[in-house]
């Protein structure tokens, strides 16, 4: 029994069996609740069918829990956790489990004494439940591998790119903030024009005016160019990297090897 | 006479013969055609040469249903497309051929009693006609070996966009809707803000000014930056790739083959 | 004599000698007359300058029409334009002395009867005279011969940016004419929020307001991240082709060669 | 003593050693300013705690001096740097050196006689004492191995992006300059459209309005997509270089090689 349901809920290797048709009842079931969240953020469908949305709403939750607690009792049929105590609460703790639990707390929160100016962040946050999609997406896995190698480089170009976030606020603010003490008001207001400017975004509602301050924003957005170049050059090799070494195995000289065996 | 109008509408290998003037001609009056439907866009000529834009459009529909019918009767001549009746419905459903198709429908589906609305919509489609050109475009072929390659690393980079998109637009939602309540009115009018935000294009016409918005929209930005740094960095593995499989076919360590050979 | 000349005027491969100095002096000439040009467009010192400005003007047409002439008088000494007079058509007609030539053009053609708004416009192209440094930059070489292998696929690249621009122009003039008959007035017109669009500059002056408008909108901005993946990855591709064809020459499996040749 | 300092200041290699605390210390300290710098600036916390800010400030000069001074004192100890006084001299221009210098500075210079408007300005240079965490950032050096080798090509790029921005705002002053007296009014003032138009930046604060300046903005923003993928295209070769030239010394055909040792 516990081992047919943990087979169902692990992720099915062949369509039309149990386990594929739950997998596909979840995939809906996500997609669906996205829907409802979108819809129900306009203002005339909330009203109209406010009651059909928090029923739907609580039958998801309801499926999500249950799901969640087959999986925390299933879970030590897997090698990794078959320890009963200490392997669920490691499996609680995995990845894949957290995201499960933070799809279906929004929803408990609030009857643990939660006032109702929490309640209102927290349906913002049932837009996790998107990433319960994760568990269904091996093409993924590729993508990981390419971003685990490059973390570091990544990271740096992360910190970079935060260096050149303060670097140039900080200047832009000691230089605009006389001519335009309202829109420059501060450094933290002042970042706002800083990342609008490093990632191109270029809104408009706020930009130097002064002659230094303009020639300050224009270095920096010439410098952003390069905070795009920096993270594409690093994916570009590490995929690049990932497909060589691939062939590379098969590989390795074989005309050489071949003609001196004989 | 049918093998004759085949070849003559097949592309032409060698310039001067009766084929290689109707390729010209053919892409001629699609360029003649992408010209009419711009300048007929500009109110006083339009209202000046109504008549002219007319009757050029009647005369190229015509022709290019000429030429529809034409491959659509030659089509059994290939090879693949053998058989009389089936070949010709697998014919027609091949992509130049549908894009033929598309390209005339516009201008007849009026007369199959369509109202008038929908008439002022189908004109916008007669821009397909550009397509038409698709079919002369050789060293397209090599582009998109490049994307058939990678189109799943491609998928995921959109599948990634749209996942952020909903994740940035739907925080933005419940952060911003108190302050701005018109900007920010539901989530699907918040993905505007989080489109023109993630592709750096930032009109400028939708903002966050809160705090927590613009700190919102600012790791959003900059997570935009990766955005561009995917698929540039599989497209780029993907080029690099197809250059270097050719190159090792004639490679495969060729100096100890030859001295091994002796 | 003319031999001396030809080497003064050809770039010097030795510091300190007559060549070098002269090509210190005609790159300081460039700089000056591009500083020129930028000032002269600053009003308060267009009046009070005027004068200067007109003579150094005057001193630089002289000097480059001379260094002009001067080419073409020696340019029969290179073996490519042996021939008195062919040759010297044929050195007249390569990029280097056209825009040589037209670096000085702008100056004469007032005194040929051209009328007074066209010489407004003549003083426009002195900027031109910009391109003389190509000359002296040997750098630009190594990227010439990138971008010329790559060319035909950057080629294409443009061609799908213009197809693009062109449906996503129609297609939005079609759909946001009514809403916003002022600023969608026709399809040129919306050509110029297409290309602030695709290239995600984003000036904000327009931008869709209606939903199938921004809907449409939102998915060019998203396949105008492409437009700049593609460029990316076919200069990335071809930087990493010439570096390692370079390597390659070197290498050719050396080990095996060596171990082989005992 | 001496000898004990030195190695206190230099980076620890092993965690829980008097040199690593003093490590943890500097970093902490430096981050500390940037915060205090960032908050100093916001109008309400500087007037409430204007007191604290001097004394932290006081206190971090203080610091930084003793470490700016001890550096100094114990660089001859380093090889580099052994002789007494041409060692220390050497030293003191060493690029971290002079960050450890520049970090200072700002708060000695008043009491030479500096005059309050320049006094202001220093304030914002305290901002480069974030430079000092550069010498704990050991993965910045592969980093700067890549920009080191293409620093060339990279070079190039930027000169490549001046001449545009000298071609595009010279061009566009004298079309649009008639039209928008006041946004186009000279070439520097119109250079800043042009690098919010080349970087994709597009603030919206100015823009061409009139048919020429639009088309010849459409071109330049076009082009300016090749700003992004050169600087890309460079990098991405530079880093599939870095990695590939490690893998080829281990592989150097090491099948042929083995089988022929036999």
């Amino acid at each position: 029994m516990k081992r047919k349901i943990y087979k169902i809920l692990a992720i099915s290797k062949q369509s039309g069996d149990p386990s594929w048709y739950f997998d596909i009842f979840i995939i809906s079931l996500i997609f669906l609740n996205i829907v409802a969240i979108i819809l129900e953020s306009v203002a005339p469908l909330k009203h109209k069918y406010q009651e059909q949305f928090f029923l739907f709403e609580v039958f998801s939750v309801v499926i999500f829990t249950v799901e969640y607690l087959l999986r925390l009792w299933t879970a030590n049929l897997e090698p990794k956790f078959s320890q009963p105590i200490v392997g669920r609460i490691k499996f609680a703790f995995s990845p894949l489990a957290m995201i499960d639990l933070l799809a279906i707390l929004p929803f408990f929160l609030p009857f643990l004494g939660v006032d109702l100016r929490l309640l209102r962040m927290l349906r913002m946050f049932r837009i996790f439940r998107l990433f319960k999609i994760a568990r269904y997406l091996k093409a993924l896995k590729l993508m990981k591998r390419v971003l685990d190698k490059k973390k570091e480089e990544l990271m740096i170009s992360l910190i970079f790119t935060i260096f050149l976030l303060l670097m140039a606020s900080t200047l832009m603010y000691y230089i605009e903030n006389e001519a335009q003490p309202e829109n420059f008001s501060s450094i933290p207001e002042t970042m706002w024009w800083g990342i609008a400017t490093l990632t191109t975004v270029g809104y408009g509602d706020i930009y130097p005016i002064t002659g230094y301050g303009q020639f300050l924003g224009g270095v920096i957005a010439i410098i952003g160019i390069g905070l795009f170049a920096l993270p594409t050059g690093i994916l570009a090799a590490g995929f690049s990297e990932e497909i060589s070494s691939g062939e590379r195995k098969a590989e390795s000289c074989p005309t050489c090897a071949q003609q001196l065996k004989k």
